[in-house]
């Protein structure tokens, strides 16, 4: 099984502990293909950030999903997805939808902790969108600046844990999600020291996305979904041009 | 006072036809200024569709905004018009969000009336997205395809009339908005066929962005819409790119 | 254009303040109508006091509505105003929901701030009854008795600005309305000293009726504001008995 | 025990039909205290007649609730009732919250059927105001006009019975609520030709009156319903005045 | 009219005081009827208590209904009562129902409070169940042991009080429940050292159970309370049987 | 990975159809553990059944589920989850939950076909209680009774796939779940005949437990899903009795 990740942010060095992290999650012979966003920013923390984001997922998407069965946007608040599940005959997800729906199992309410206070409002949005927003706890962002993208979560890793806390004690989060593809792999190292289960959005889409592949779903023909009717475009690149007019 | 009318469509007559009725429906001494999407599609009607417009509407209103009051984004359902709301130091408002608001003065529950089946989905995640469901009696689109884009008013009024009446006396609509910029200035003509009021996108949107504009709010310091941190960009024109980086 | 301002209260003076505030706001060729109530309390602050004020509405709207083309109660919480958009065939807005759908274009999250805690419950039942509780991020009352209605908001200001700061800090509010008429006009005046926009009821409600009249929506014959069946009344004053009855 | 039932409309047909079968539906030793509107509308159907029908529903409570233990305002959708329970020292419930809240210890989804369509849109407000539209399954009203409010439940039998039974084959109720004061006493009479509980807004009432009034819960001094602060009120009659400046 | 109060929880001393609570608070010549589970554990507290509560509920319910009017499941937080609705002919309720409802006659938002922090997740479940999470102010536990179940209510009476003037000056409360069968009859105790109305679950439960009893609704045929088809059942003693049998 | 499917029924086939259906959709080297109800009825159809039932699976997973790495409680409604998700320290998922998590990756909103009308009203509370109305279409079940539950799939295959396309057509369904532990495995053949994809339950549940298995969930020791505190129980058999009061 093949599955793409698209992290339309331009950090390469993100994408590959993403790579890293899902690899080391997936099932045994599960294949992760990890694509870096050509143009845009170092990380989307903004609805602005997100509007070229999206754009910049359904081009990597368009290119890379070819010979894959599933495929991940792979940035938290998961820019572009609703529009790339009508577009693309496999299944796609988001990071932060498959952490949500991962975190339901393990409890009622969920929690999401990440590093920018920047990211909050985009965040909620996110799980507005989902209809999930009866199951959130809250959202906690760790506040102050950061030296480096590449490195926050070992640098913030304690303020994380103890925001991780907070949202058990006082938000009474079953659950607890860290947001934001700069994290990956951190739940795994400081599991210990939270109190209920925490999710890793990289994690939790690998193994999401392998559901979703190993139950074949047909591509829908009908309902919101549904693969739109061909349409000329213009001034996008030729894969995703041709996702658009069906050529 | 100057308002921007950015469409994110790539036809230049629906532009045309939103400028005329954003005119006719001005207060006096109002001038308008309305551009048309350079790249993308003719009309925006699904998810996918969306993400592009959506970048291309932040790129028209970066390149345009500079001495207008207020803008809009006209496209209903309002693609991108959360990003532009954090970049601009101006007002912005959509489309959808404008006919939504007033409708919700005229009205307890309001229906949207379009002239395709595949916008319903795209509509009803902008409904959502404004946290209007509660209000919401339905949309309801015209089947069938259409000839011209440009003329798709004059080719379906029957049909969008005898929509409108259904919303009201199946659905339970006090007010019905005729969606999508092509039917711009189908409401007044069509008015007293219907039994209740009717909201034309294009009129709300102009007469609103007037409120906002002659509001003079300050731009937000703080809160979810406060103007972000500059951040470096790549791959956007050049006056999209000043807004991200601030220069 | 000539816009109808019926204040239920027996204030004067604050009728006067809110005709100022208006016409200061309104646009170029608008002209004013304020008018009092004859009986009742100085200002409205409960439910009970709302049972009273919304038939005071009803009474000077019925009196002064001819030859105006839209109306507003004009005290926040709106009292009477779905009995008014039955009966009048112009449209009537009442300042609260003015006030709220004109921060719905914004920010995500509106918080409302005004000068006596009596009047927190009446002003929630005004948000759900709009549907409008999601975009809530909190009602914040100033503690501590006022001198004089009439200069409460000069009073209060400092204490005003203060819980502005509070629902921007601690609610995560993008925008802040000041309610009550008592505080027309404040809002222009202490924009400066809070970091979101903020929303004069009186200005809002002014610009939102003649968005209104602008429309010239036709008076509903279907769905729930229609005109109702005339109907015999006794114990009303004779320009509200016409109202009902017809004649 | 002494309960009052506080009729707002002027129709004493209606009161006599509502003290008979409060009578019948009361514990043996309790006293029914029917008083009817001196002014206003033989029946109320919509939100104008409700703003009527609150504030004589106040002057009522205020005239006779002295000596009773607990007083109901008996028109279906509650006029005033808010303010009563602020006002009055004993507890107050509307006949509407009495039926829907006995409906919801009866199954899990109750629709209200009644006898006028003008009447849909109050009811519904009524719903919402209650936060019950979650358990709500439907209102029908049966259309056509009637001959006489007095005797609209035999005139309308066998139309309202088929109306509920709908309400359960398509809206999926749990139980039926027969709504509007003019039907008191008709869901004993038809019940065994539904197939699910019906109420009687008028029984319940009075049942749910005694259990209020058997509870004897002190008069709050806090929260949303604390007796108010004595203010200054003119143009009420001598009792209602009282109420207000607390003399 | 006789009413059963079936305790699912072992503990004899708590039916003992649920009984006596209940025969004060009931009407004269109502008879109480009050059974313990002959399994389970001394107090519900936990969700995977109350699944092995809600089967001894039926049981308790299957055994000892014959000859009574009306049931109430006497366990806050009402294990088992949807299924004993289905079952039974007579009117079946629950504690916390019983209390929720008639605390929403008292105020618009309910606090319940309660003497142990295990309880609160159990609570808030059944809360949403009914339906009335946009009535609840807030549950609040008191921390902390205690002893013995069948004295807590003396024991924590102090902290009780407290976490109920704190539901109403922090939550917002407009009435309070204390919930827990253990803390049965402590409402009259304290009331007045609240400020707002207290509800006493076994009281409201008794007043309730007559309520439904007087109205002598019909057993459902339709519905999703109508009672289920005769279904072979093995493993549950004879008279639990007999119920799914219809034997 | 072991993982262990609970059904709490009595029918043997229909776990022998679960096994089956797991086995052939897990991934390889996932072992499957299933054992069937000892006592209670064939299938759960109402709330009173999945009282039993939900006892009943309690005490399955007390006996099987050591040495497992995740248990699904394998009745569709998920009868006792919340509580085993309490007791275990493994993850523990129920086959609705599973489900429609899995449906809410591949649509906006879901509907659930099934094969008796006496399930409806059940799957609904559990739509709610999994706080996803809003992601709901519609449940839709199949009129009319059925020879064997054993083989409801093939003789209802027809009239099942008619519904699943009124559930897409009429109710706007994105995706549609085939509910009830009998249909397992019906979904793959009818896949083709179905316009959107479609969730069979015990596929997405034997994924799902994989999932949470791999992610080593640290047991909850804070949340409400923590462990509960030890307590004695009596009438419980002896494994289910060591959860309790962990010895």
């Amino acid at each position: 099984m093949r599955i793409l990740f698209a992290n339309p942010n331009t950090t390469v060095a993100v994408t590959e502990r993403i790579a890293a992290v899902a690899r080391a999650a997936a099932s045994p012979g599960t294949q992760i293909v990890a694509v870096t966003g050509k143009t845009g920013v170092p990380y989307i923390a903004t609805r602005a950030e997100a509007v070229i984001g999206a754009r910049e997922a359904l081009e990597l998407l368009a290119e890379h999903a070819d010979g894959c069965d599933a495929a991940v946007v792979a940035a938290f608040a998961d820019p572009g997805v609703g529009g790339a599940r009508e577009l693309l005959s496999i299944p796609v997800i988001g990071m932060a939808e498959a952490a949500m729906l991962t975190a339901c199992m393990l409890g009622r309410r969920f929690s999401i902790v990440t590093f920018a206070t920047a990211m909050g409002p985009w965040y909620r949005e996110c799980v507005d969108y989902n209809g999930l927003a009866g199951r959130l706890a809250s959202i906690r962002c760790v506040s102050g600046g950061f030296r480096d993208i590449e490195s926050v979560q070992e640098e913030k890793a304690d303020a994380l844990v103890e925001a991780c806390r907070l949202a058990v004690e006082q938000d009474e989060a079953d659950v607890v999600i860290l947001g934001g593809a700069p994290l990956a792999g951190l739940a795994g190292k400081v599991a210990e020291r939270v109190p209920v289960p925490l999710v890793d959005g990289v994690a939790a889409a690998v193994r999401q996305a392998e559901v979703l592949a190993s139950l074949r779903p047909v591509k829908a023909t009908a309902g919101t979904f549904r693969r739109p009717d061909a349409k000329a475009i213009t001034g996008v690149p030729g894969a995703l041009e041709g996702l658009f007019s069906r050529r």
